[in-house]
């Protein structure tokens, strides 16, 4: 499964929507940079059950993004602030949007 | 029930969450002002029944709210921006968050 960063940045924005579960999966394997086989051992899970369940996770993360669009959003706001040189106000907003 | 205007704020950052079902419910009562009565009538439905939906969607509304706080955040980056002088960035920032 290719690591895509795009998804890293939607789990920071939607991580919430996900069950504990999800959010452990994914962090493990997305974040912690675990393979699928060292986050499955532990867990008594085999590796394609991992897979499966990061799978499953991106699948959601891309169903809120067309739902609510926030990551596009969030963007287009930092651009909009950027260009009208407040490079310190796009800065705060980002964190104010993605804490 | 009370009509609470936190609600349609709400529901105009999460309706691409809901079922469209659910968004026409919320609308027609909450939106239209039409009572529950009304609602129901032409969908053949009790006003019990239109009562439970609405409901039920304030729920999600609220359960949403406490996971992902957009409400909240849009509201601290627009007070932001004003108290920075900034009132044509706040509002172009609140058009691009909740279009």
């Amino acid at each position: 499964m290719e690591k895509d960063f795009v998804y890293i940045e939607l789990f920071e924005i939607y991580k919430n929507l996900l069950t504990e579960r999800q959010r452990e999966m994914f962090e493990s394997h997305y974040l912690y940079d675990l393979s699928l086989s060292e986050v499955a051992e532990p867990e008594n899970m085999s590796r394609q059950s991992v897979y499966d369940a990061v799978k499953k996770v991106k699948q959601k993360l891309d169903e809120y993004e067309s739902a609510l669009g926030l990551r596009a959003k969030f963007g287009e706001a930092n651009r909009l602030l950027q260009k009208a040189g407040s490079i310190e106000l796009a800065e705060k907003v980002r964190e104010i949007l993605v804490k």
